[in-house]
C-alpha cells in the first residue's frame, strides 16, 4: 500500500476525521456517546494523540484513538500510524507512549504486542477508573 | 481533621511534593523509576492532575497521582483532595475525571468506588498499553 501517506492532520481534514471518529465509536459500541456533529470528505485512517505527564518520568504521549477504515485494514496502515506517533514521541523527548484497548479487541491487542507494547493492566494490574456526570457533580457538591 | 487545608500547590511546595512522590513510588513498588532529585520541607499529601481529551466528549481531567502520608490516612484527606479535583473538573467544563489504580490497592479502589467512580477495566474491559524505551525506539526506527 505505497500510495497511503502518513502525515500530520490539517484543518481541512476535520470533516473527514469526524466521519472516522463516528465509525470508531460504532466499532467500540459507544455510538450514543458521540457529541460532535460535522461531516466532510474522506480520509482512510487517523491517530489522535496528546501529551501526558508521568510524575516520575516527565512528558509522554497518549494515543487517544487510532482508526483505519475496515476496507483498508490488513495493509499495515495502523502500524504506520503507530510508528509515526513513536517518532513524534522520541522527537519530543518522551520516554513512553501509552494507549488503551478494549479487551475484546484481540486484533488490536495482538498488533500492539507484536509491535513491542506491554499490557500494563495484565503485567502490573492497572485499572482505569472514572467519575462521570452525576457522580462528579455529587462529589464536588454541586 | 479540620486543620488540614486542601489548596492549589505553589512553587515553594515543590520540595515537599517531591518527598511525597518518593513515598508514593515506594508504596507502588516503583522506587527505581523515580528520575527526579530535589527535597524540601513537609506537606501531608497531594493530588497531581492534568487535562486530557476524549475524542467524542472533549476536555476531561486525569488525576495522575494522589498521595497522603501513612500517618495522616483514615482522616478523609484523600477524599477531600478528590472532591477538590472534581470541583476543578466541573469549573473547567469537563464531563469526566479519570484516574488509574493498581489492582492490589484495594483500599484505594474501595474509596474511589464509594465516592462514585466506575472501574472501566472491570465494566468495559479497558486495558492500558505502553511502548517504552527500546521498543519505542525500535518502532520509530531510531
Amino acid at each position: 500500500m505505497d500510495s497511503v501517506r502518513i502525515r500530520e492532520a490539517k484543518e481541512g481534514d476535520c470533516g473527514s476525521i469526524l466521519r472516522l471518529i463516528r465509525e470508531l465509536a460504532e466499532y467500540e459500541k459507544f455510538s450514543d456517546q458521540v457529541m460532535i456533529t460535522e461531516e466532510g470528505p474522506c480520509v482512510v485512517g487517523y491517530g489522535l494523540y496528546y501529551f501526558i505527564y508521568s510524575t516520575w518520568k516527565g512528558r509522554n504521549i497518549y494515543l487517544e484513538d487510532i482508526y483505519v477504515k475496515p476496507e483498508y485494514r490488513g495493509q499495515g496502515i495502523g502500524s504506520k500510524i503507530i510508528k509515526k506517533v513513536a517518532e513524534v514521541a522520541l522527537d519530543k523527548g518522551c520516554s513512553q507512549f501509552r494507549l488503551a484497548v478494549l479487551d475484546w479487541n484481540k486484533r488490536a491487542m495482538d498488533l500492539y504486542k507484536a509491535l513491542g507494547a506491554q499490557d500494563l493492566t495484565e503485567a502490573e494490574g492497572w485499572h482505569s477508573f472514572c467519575f462521570k456526570g452525576d457522580s462528579m457533580r455529587e462529589l464536588a457538591g454541586k
